[in-house]
């Protein structure tokens, strides 16, 4: 059901970061109606000035107080911020779209791919948590065969950007690249070891069992977006020297047979899937054409033998945005679109959201 | 049977690319005992000089008559070059040990990897190939698993260094560095699209089931060199703005289970192999790391939860030197330990390996 909507107070937590910002960019473009925008950040960034539509914005600290009169509050901030502060904004009428690791795998939590599982915002209560930027890009194209062939197993490598660390890694890695031209030595401080020119499998803190949380992440919110509590997947998330954009080496058993053609179809029919796949003319996804833009682009498409009914398949999107920014705003406009963001308000007063350890 | 080693004449053919001339350090480094040392090269290259222990050499021109007396030919030339100029290496008396694409699938041809199948050196014809880079550093490390475990399926997705291209590949990554520093465009020639700060889902060319070649050499070559005709295997190979060392993100499943702790302990025993398995102190294979060094590291090893019978690890080798020049120097070796260089010059007197299509 559709409303017209009407301007919202948005809250961007993590404004100077690089997903802030880009959510910032994101609310324009997409012509998300704001009656006010409030940039928030740590006390260390408040005070810092955004130049927002020719206007020039300056960034407040993120207390709870801030929260007062917000309608929707886009967290980008880091986990321990979101554990803290999204509840102080939820309990205050905001309905938090959170970037952060912070919420996602909570059960009162929809975690939302918005061309996935939109419907999952309606039972929300107060946060609702954007994915994994890994686990994002991904979704949408093992949605498409969740609906056609079915997936018995699936086996993902990443090859993910620095941007998807933030701004500092981004610096690093210039630096980096510099330290390279000018013949001396490249200095780490971001990353355990240095990235220009080189590959990481580390993403995230090391878990008990050998994966990275970065790798598991993919698994159990790759289970709580697309409803297979008992998906099996497994995945090597590592860190190469890009700026901007993941890229995937997908490879799906899925349960009855599928073409490469007939899997072509059923990405191409989910929006915000674009299929890019013609070898002869060195056509696939590409991390520095997909930096930039919204769409989850598949190529590489191609029958896996090593299985009885296999897939293997490439899929790049820019981390930052649909990864991230673009995502969360898809998000923001599902709530405005539905009606949702009013509704929650109200169920919130009668039921706020506590504190969480 | 070891015999006493006699300086041999030795030819390297391709002698001023980046193989080659890891060839020509590495027999020096190993002190592999050359009575002569004959550096060829293509036309346009003849006449080079290279210095090799202090000595200059020139470079001559690859023609048949230049194997006149070679003992041993190591051929690092391209497929046409090695398709042309093995056979008369061969008839001349030589053994070839070819590095190219050109011989490695012959059933006539034993593909070798030092550590793996070096028995089968002795049924060559007059040529032994060297795998591919990409497969020459997974198959000791599946060679383990083949003896221990069993194996039931592979996938495989590759994250591969520019040097394996040749030098001017790494002459455009560092052109497209220096364009990146000045803020300029970076410009393509050796591969479709950029390759610095970008990943390329393309190695070698399409065939018709939409693999590349180079997917389909670490499929067809690991089956020929672990006497494997029917192994499952499926791979994305991707190039990584990476200067050396190739980098492989492996999932097996076993035939029967295995800890990542046995995993480790048959990794171990491998000639070759190093373990480096320490997540907690960001100990890991890396790129980087590897380059300049002989040796095959595997770690992030750990239990596959996709699959009943899964591990996953992380094979990390410098693509120059064990990828390509030092397996055909170890080869060499073989040759020369068990005394099939004579015995080899003997059987290809009475039947002489002719011209190939």
């Amino acid at each position: 059901m559709s409303r017209e909507a009407k301007p919202l107070v948005v809250a961007v937590v993590g404004a100077t970061g690089v997903v802030g910002k880009t959510m910032i960019k994101i609310l324009s473009e997409r012509k998300f109606l704001v009656a006010e925008l409030r940039l928030l950040a740590s006390g260390r960034s408040a005070g810092t000035t955004l130049t927002v539509d020719g206007r020039t914005l300056t960034v407040g600290e993120a207390t709870p107080a801030a929260f007062e009169g917000v309608d929707i509050a886009l967290f980008s901030a880091g986990g321990d911020v979101s554990r803290q502060l999204a509840p102080e904004a939820a309990v205050r009428g905001a309905t938090v779209i959170d970037n952060s690791n912070g919420w996602r795998m909570d059960p009162a939590v929809p975690l939302i791919v918005s061309q996935v599982n939109p419907d999952d915002a309606e039972w929300h209560e107060g946060i609702i948590a954007n994915p994994n930027c890994s686990t994002m890009q991904l979704v949408p194209v093992l949605m498409a065969l969740r609906d056609t062939a079915g997936i018995e197993r699936v086996v993902v490598d990443t090859y993910q950007s620095v941007s998807g660390t933030g701004a500092d890694a981004i610096a690093e890695m210039e630096a980096q690249i510099r330290a390279h031209v000018a013949g001396e030595e490249k200095v780490a401080s971001v990353y355990p070891h240095p990235i220009a020119f080189n590959v990481l499998p580390e993403i995230d803190v090391f878990l008990e069992n050998g994966y990275t949380r970065e790798e598991w992440k993919v698994l159990t919110e790759s289970r709580k977006i697309l409803h297979m509590p008992d998906l099996r997947l497994s995945c090597t998330a590592v860190r190469v020297p890009v700026f901007v954009s993941h890229s995937e080496a997908v490879h799906v058993e899925t349960t009855r047979p599928m073409s490469p053609e007939e899997a072509r179809r059923a990405f191409a029919a989910v929006p915000g899937i674009v299929v890019m796949d013609d070898p002869a003319t060195h056509l696939y996804p590409i991390a520095e054409q997909a930096a930039g833009t919204d769409e989850v682009y598949v190529g590489r498409i191609r029958t896996d033998p090593s299985v009885e009914r296999g897939l293997a398949f490439w899929v790049v999107s820019d981390n930052v945005r649909k990864g991230a920014a673009t995502n969360a705003v898809q998000i923001a406009e599902i709530l405005v679109e539905r009606g949702w963001v009013e509704a929650r308000s109200r169920r919130e007063l009668a039921s706020p959201v506590g504190e969480r350890p």
